[in-house]
């Protein structure tokens, strides 16, 4: 991007309302404001051209970004370190195993003690239904009490980096990948998006990744086609949530129990195993229980459940029956005849959209950084022109 | 903090002794002037006042700051992180786990192999009495034998974050937290301090903060009221040491086995549970000999012992007969009816005290900064000068 | 060292050819051209001196230094992470157990995802024959397709921690110790360099020391005396690309069974333990297999083998026999009466030359930092230049 794209995007970015933002976490997209999405994308974009061209976005010179992650991870991990580092912060594991937080610790209080130096806090917690979100809001509550009462000199804002409820750092990805593959925001207007179920020999997957993807997808026009089989809906509410944004935003919202339909004509799939609702719902109870025996035999069941449905899988033949979509995943997939005997996807399809899938990732880590950015600077276009004007280079000589 | 009264502060320690500092390990309280203790509350003051007024103090352009955590720690971890950030240090634990420590290298060799581009060594060792202090000795040798036979450039110092003796970083937590409660040092002299034992369901609880807390409180001509049930000494020579210090300082000591007598009139109580001395002997004894069956045996004994003392609870009872103390803890608080049946402090005591508490920890990444920066830089006031005349933004645009 | 001292380096530097190294790799010695390695000596010896008079060598505002150890690590860890720290990367371990590589991610995808906004990758790999290299391949063409497609910004460069053929960082940071005790790379045309093979109770230990060792100082024209028992060779490929190396480079290459022959007369010693070829390569096949009951009879089998050379200890008499020798080791060692009853040297040698092996260590970090930037700076000379003028401090104040 040369200085004049770059700033064109930072003009953008300054006429649009971002002034909630500042202090702000981001926990769900659809607790945003469109600005606000658009912020995010924006400033998303201006970093990454940035970086590209050799100039250093960094606004901090000492300071945390604490993560925690309540599930494995090294994609979003490493986003999160990556994020961090640009901006000049320090990432932190909290790792419960180190720690005191198993002796008795009182969320509130851990919350308050690892975050006198902090900026940032990205946690996820998306194993249980009903306990991601109200976890991060309970972290958020902490360190604003500590805030206001003179504990914290600054509010640690907090990333959602996957709750039960919504991945926004996952689907505002997706969303960027898009808008650079067909253009823009606004030619996605009327595009088909087949969000479906996809055979998994897995149990467990969380339900996150397609009620963000359909959450924040529905806002803007385009065409929704929700499929999976029966018994493995997503949480109703945010099905619901989707078909209201898709009628406000003059698109479509579609249900279906068949890939085949989802598929006929999509100009993108995103064909991704996850757990059926039930299954999430006793699940959660049992471990509540801590009923291990409860939880193997659900598991056992739930892994024979799925067999049902082994022909949900995104193959050449489906593929054909698509207006040449593009294939969407959030990685790793589950590849038939190469990670599993049959998976989500056919190895021919996924090798023709690898890279694809990679450069999707590959926005995720500015996704990440244009949230903190937006929740720590108040006024983010004039510090980015500031940035624009500077010209730190990231790196001496870079050839 | 405005610049005049950061200036103020450097001018205060522009007057104090500190050249002993330079290159110096911090390892115990005692072993340091008062003049130099006034320095590290000083340089703690100005770097938080410079950090409030997004002012960076880094005076590191790289170098290494390594934590070796010999038991499970949240907040001192997060503490030191936060300190070496601050300054401009890259925080690195020594996961002995991950390395070959346990596969026959000595202490002396492995000090030297880390230490290569470090420039503060921060240890954590409060398991065993006896132990903790020798092992931060033998480190601090091994790493002045480097430097000065010409393996390490320049001197890693150390900074003890709890051994078997001190609690350095937390007992001067506590008392810049009295400064700022009380006003000043010079406002704390005569102010009654009752370090109490109190009970927990608990075992092996170390020694070292109450010792921390005896050593250095002493000194400022407060009146110390150390109480335990019988069984519940502290080290004899510490407890001595407390003694005299206050006797040299104009203060008063008293020991006793009444909790009640110890909190009547207080102005401040420290009710906090620790293991029975005599238990910590045994203790390091089994443990040198491997005896996990004694170990075991020792833990019933001692939980049993601990629960003839369960009136050891510091409640609204007992407060009432205290001179509107302030209620101190180093975290986290085993608290009656929310971490466990019955322990040290009821839960309306604590909550009253809760966000105190907090602040009270907020010192900590301030004083092991302090530390870090006195035992670095040669000639802290000018250093700091010169930091207040910069005026290098910590964050760009902080609102 | 002076400025002036400094300056005459980068002329030296300035005088080389490193074109080739930019944006490449640095996995094996042998790849690389003789001017290729004066010129990692070169960058070393100036970052050292930099470093020690206080001039910050930073070249990085931002990025990550990513370190996969597949195999426990102290000191080279470390030097990793010193490296990356001087030189304004933050360094990150991919620990494996933390993150879903185990969950059937591919090399080529998580290679790609965790680089995003990655500089640098170090890699440990050395237990099984036929793997550790073969990795970092795997590795690099993934990463560099990833910036060939447009996933990466920049190309990844590796940097060999060790794999099952050469450990570059050791080799080069022996020769540079080697340079600093005879004076130059010049004066070590000659010298008689022993490695051999020395008696430890223990099993597995990796060849690519000594491989490394010979594959790199018999280019120098030194005298190469390699020794071990009968069973224990290198791989021959190695053993026999050091012979034509010494041949090219007017040295001398001999190999005897005897640790007295190699000893006497020589200038240096490197006596170090290592399994024995034959083992290695069964233990590849019974690892693949994963026949554990097989390994630990291996093992066994193994460690009573080694009992039959319990003679090869590197002892007062045998030191009495060379040319008043350094003694070299990349640590720990196997200490006689110290870390073990029996082991590859004795307590009095080791002692005596204890401090010099810390030294010889030193080197490491700098190593390090000068193969990575070699690869990230198309114009090192220049660069380097320009860090002289400048003159950032690396620490306020320094004394």
């Amino acid at each position: 991007m040369t200085d004049k794209e770059i700033q064109k995007r930072i003009d953008t970015l300054a006429s649009l309302k971002t002034v909630q933002m500042y202090n702000n976490d981001f926990l769900l997209t659809w607790d945003k404001q469109e600005e606000e999405i658009r912020a995010v994308l924006t400033v998303a974009d201006i970093l990454r051209g940035m970086r590209d061209a050799n100039l250093s976005p960094r606004i901090f010179d000492s300071g945390l970004a604490l993560a925690i992650f309540r599930d494995k991870s090294t994609r979003t991990r490493f986003s999160f370190l990556s994020a961090a580092n640009l901006l000049g912060l320090t990432a932190q594991d909290l790792d419960e195993t180190k720690t005191q937080i198993a002796h008795g610790e009182t969320v509130r209080e851990t919350a308050n003690m690892i975050s006198f130096l902090t900026e940032v806090i990205g946690i996820r917690d998306d194993m249980y239904l009903g306990y991601g979100h109200s976890y991060m809001k309970e972290v958020s509550e902490a360190v604003r009490e500590g805030h206001r009462e003179g504990v914290l000199p600054r509010i640690p804002t907090l990333v959602n980096l996957q709750c039960d409820l919504d991945h926004p750092t996952q689907a505002l990805s997706d969303l960027l990948h898009l808008i650079h593959h067909f253009g823009s925001l606004e030619a996605l207007k009327g595009k088909k998006v087949a969000m479906t179920w996809a055979y998994s020999p897995s149990y467990g997957k969380p339900l996150s990744v397609p009620q963000g993807v359909i959450g924040l997808m529905s806002r803007f026009g385009m065409e929704i086609r929700l499929a999976y089989p029966e018994g493995y809906s997503l949480i109703p509410e945010i099905e619901e949530l989707a078909e209201s944004n898709s009628r406000a935003a003059g698109g479509l919202f579609s249900r279906s129990h068949s890939m085949a339909e989802a598929f006929s004509g999509a100009d993108i799939v995103y064909p991704k195993s996850w757990a059926p609702y039930e299954v999430m719902q006793r699940r959660t109870g049992l471990l509540k229980a801590g009923d291990s025996k409860g939880l193997d035999d659900l598991e056992a069941e739930c892994l024979q459940l799925n067999k049902r449905y082994l022909d949900w899988e995104c193959n050449e033949q489906l593929m054909k029956q698509t207006d040449n979509a593009l294939y969407l995943h959030c990685l790793p997939a589950d590849i038939s005849e190469v990670s599993c005997e049959r998976g989500e996807v056919s190895a021919s399809v996924f090798e023709r959209f690898r890279l694809d899938t990679y450069r999707q990732a590959g926005y995720k880590p500015y996704i990440i950084a244009a949230m903190m950015f937006l929740s720590k600077v108040e006024n983010p276009a004039s510090v980015l022109s500031g940035i624009l004007k500077e010209k730190v280079p990231r790196v001496a000589d870079s050839g």
